[in-house]
C-alpha cells in the first residue's frame, strides 16, 4: 500500500508558524512532503495552552472558545489533485502524560445533555503508559488518537474546526489508533492536510464534548492513491472495539424513540443515574466518564417509527467493590 | 441476584394456544410462574414458517406481513407489580441449523435503505454450530440472541410487534447473548411477559431489517425485583462486542450528516458500494451481509452542526483471498 522506498521523514512541531484554528484552502502549507514520506508532528490540547495539568474548574469558567481546535499544519502533499484519495497511515500516537475533560455550560452548548447541565466541571487526569486515572479508584484504559484529522475544503475562505465534513476534520473517531490508516476525499491540490484534538481515551458519542484532551505527538505516512474514489472518509482499523481492549461484562442502559438522537440522550441518561447512584459518582463526573468510556451504539434502525440506541460500560474500569457483581452481592 | 431455590422449570413450546402476534395487557397468560423460575420456550422464526431451509426468492414476493412477529407467550409472573423491574437471565439460545435474510421492497418499506431496493432478494444460511454461511466463502460467527423480550404494555387494546417500546419488545439488541441479563419495567400485574424474533447473527442496525432470522430455543430465568426503578431497558452482557467476537482488523466507512440517521446511511451506502466492488457481492447480497455482520457505531454525536456515524466490517468474515490485505497487495 506505501512506498517503502526510502521515505523521506520530517517533523513539525506546534509553534506559531504551523498552528490555525480554521480550516482554508489558502493557508500556505508548512511542508510539502512527497507520496511514502512520514511526518510527526506534535500537536497541542483542544484549548492551546488554557488548559494545563494544575486546572481548576476556575479555568473553565475563564476559557476563551477562540482557538479551539489548534491544528499542526498544514502539510502540502506534492501532487495530489482533487479527487485522488489521501491515505494516512497512524504509526505512532503518544500522549504526554496528562490529559483533561470538561463540562463547559452556556453558550457554547457543548455536550449531547448541555442543557441538563448548568455547572461547569473539570477532571484532569493524570496518564500512565496505557492507564488514565479517573475519581473512585476508575481507571480508563487509553487507546490514543487524533480527533481531528483532514485536508482543506474546496470552498474558498475561513471554515471552523467544530464540524467534521466530508473531507475529515473534527471526525472524533476513536478507533483512528496506531496502525490505522483513514482515507480522506482530496479536495484541493496538493490536499493540505493538519492534524490535532488528540484524544487519549474516548467512548463512541464523546458525549460530554470533550473526551481525554491531551497535548500528543504523532507520526503519520501519507500515501496518495489515483485508483479510489471515496466521497466520505473509509478507514481500516485493528481497534480496540471496546473502551478497555478486553473482553468482560459490560452494563447497558438503552433508549427507545423515533429519533436517533433523543434515543442517544435517553440512553445517556439512565446511564449517569446508574453511574451516580451505583457507582458513586457526581452528576458531572458521570458525564464526563460517559465521554471517556462510554460507547453509544445504535441497536436497530429499522423498526419503525422507534429507533434503539445503547449506552456500554465495562465492568472493567471499576474497583473490583464497585463492579455490579460485588454491589449485587 | 436469582432465587436459586429449587426454581420450578417449564417449557412452552409454540403452539396455536401460545403464539400471538400482537401486544396486549389481556392476552391470558399461558403459564404462570414464580420469581426464580426458569422456563424453556420455542420460538418461531419471525415470518410464522412462511419461509423455510427450502425457500427461494418467490416466497418474498408471496409474503404476509401479517403474521410478523410471532411470539411465544405470555407468560404470568406472579405477583410482578406495576413499577417493578422484571430480571431476564438468558441461560441458553440455541438455534436449529438453518435461518435466512431476506431485502423486502414495496409497501413494506423495511429497512435503512428501502427506498433504494426495489428487488427482493432471500439468503437462505446453513447454520453449523457458532457459523453462518454467506455466499462467496463469507463466513459469520454466530451468536444467537432474541430480537424481541418485552412485557406487555399498559395501555390496552392490540398493539403492533413491529416497534420497541420502553417496556420491550422488537428491541434487536445484539448482545443479549446466552449468559446476559436485560431487565424490563413491568407495566402491568404479573408482568406478561413475551418471546421471540430470534436471530442467529446481527449487525448493530440491522440494517436491511432482517438479521440471521431463525426459529430457536431461549432459556430464561425471571426474577422480579422491587428494589429498582427503570423506564427504559438495561441489560448486561459479555458481548461479544465485534461480529466476530474476536479482535482483528476491521474495514470501515463513515457517514458525516447533521442527522444521525442519514449519517447511517451514507455510512452504509458506501459499505454496500465497497463490498460490491472490492468483495464480489451483488447490491442486494452486500444489504443482507450489512445487516447480519457490519456495525454501526455513533463516534462523535456532539460536534454541532455534524455527527459522524460509521460502518465496520470485521476482515475475519472473509476468505483469505478477499481480505483487504491481500486486495491491496
Amino acid at each position: 500500500m506505501s512506498s517503502e522506498s526510502n521515505p523521506g521523514r520530517r517533523r513539525v512541531e506546534a509553534d506559531d508558524a504551523t498552528v490555525h484554528s480554521t480550516w482554508n484552502r489558502d493557508l500556505e502549507p508548512v511542508e510539502t512532503v512527497e507520496s511514502g514520506d512520514v511526518v510527526e508532528f506534535t500537536c497541542r490540547d483542544a484549548t492551546d495552552g488554557q488548559i494545563g495539568p494544575d486546572s481548576s474548574v476556575t479555568d473553565v469558567v475563564d476559557l476563551d472558545v477562540g482557538p479551539v481546535h489548534p491544528l499542526t499544519g498544514p502539510i502540502a502533499i506534492d501532487g495530489a489533485q482533487p479527487g485522488d484519495v489521501l491515505e494516512v497511515e497512524l504509526l505512532e500516537v503518544e500522549h504526554h502524560g496528562w490529559g483533561w475533560t470538561l463540562v463547559l455550560p452556556g453558550a457554547a452548548e457543548l455536550g449531547l445533555l448541555s442543557a441538563e447541565f448548568s455547572d461547569p466541571a473539570l477532571h484532569v487526569w493524570e496518564l500512565e503508559d496505557d492507564v488514565g486515572h479517573f475519581v473512585n479508584g476508575i481507571e480508563v484504559p487509553l487507546n490514543p488518537f487524533p480527533g481531528i484529522v483532514g485536508v482543506a475544503p474546496d470552498e474558498p475562505g475561513d471554515h471552523e474546526t467544530f464540524p467534521p465534513r466530508a473531507v475529515g476534520g473534527n471526525l472524533d473517531i476513536r478507533h483512528l489508533t496506531a496502525g490505522s490508516t483513514v482515507s480522506l476525499p482530496v479536495a484541493v491540490e496538493d490536499a493540505l492536510f493538519s492534524i490535532g484534538d488528540c484524544h487519549a481515551a474516548q467512548g463512541d458519542g464523546e458525549v460530554c464534548g470533550s473526551a481525554i484532551e491531551a497535548p500528543m505527538t504523532v507520526t503519520c505516512r501519507f500515501d496518495v492513491r489515483t485508483d479510489l474514489d471515496i466521497e466520505y472518509p473509509q478507514f481500516e482499523t485493528t481497534g480496540p472495539f471496546t473502551p478497555t481492549g478486553r473482553e468482560g461484562p459490560a452494563f447497558c442502559t438503552s433508549g427507545v424513540a423515533d429519533d436517533l438522537q433523543e434515543a442517544a440522550k435517553t440512553a445517556v441518561r439512565a446511564m449517569i443515574e446508574h453511574l451516580h447512584d451505583e457507582r458513586g459518582l457526581t452528576r458531572e463526573q458521570a458525564y464526563m466518564l460517559c465521554s471517556a468510556a462510554v460507547d453509544l451504539k445504535i441497536n436497530e434502525v429499522v423498526n419503525a417509527p422507534n429507533w434503539v440506541v445503547s449506552a456500554y460500560v465495562q465492568e472493567a474500569i471499576f474497583p473490583e467493590d464497585r463492579r455490579r457483581s460485588a454491589l449485587e452481592g
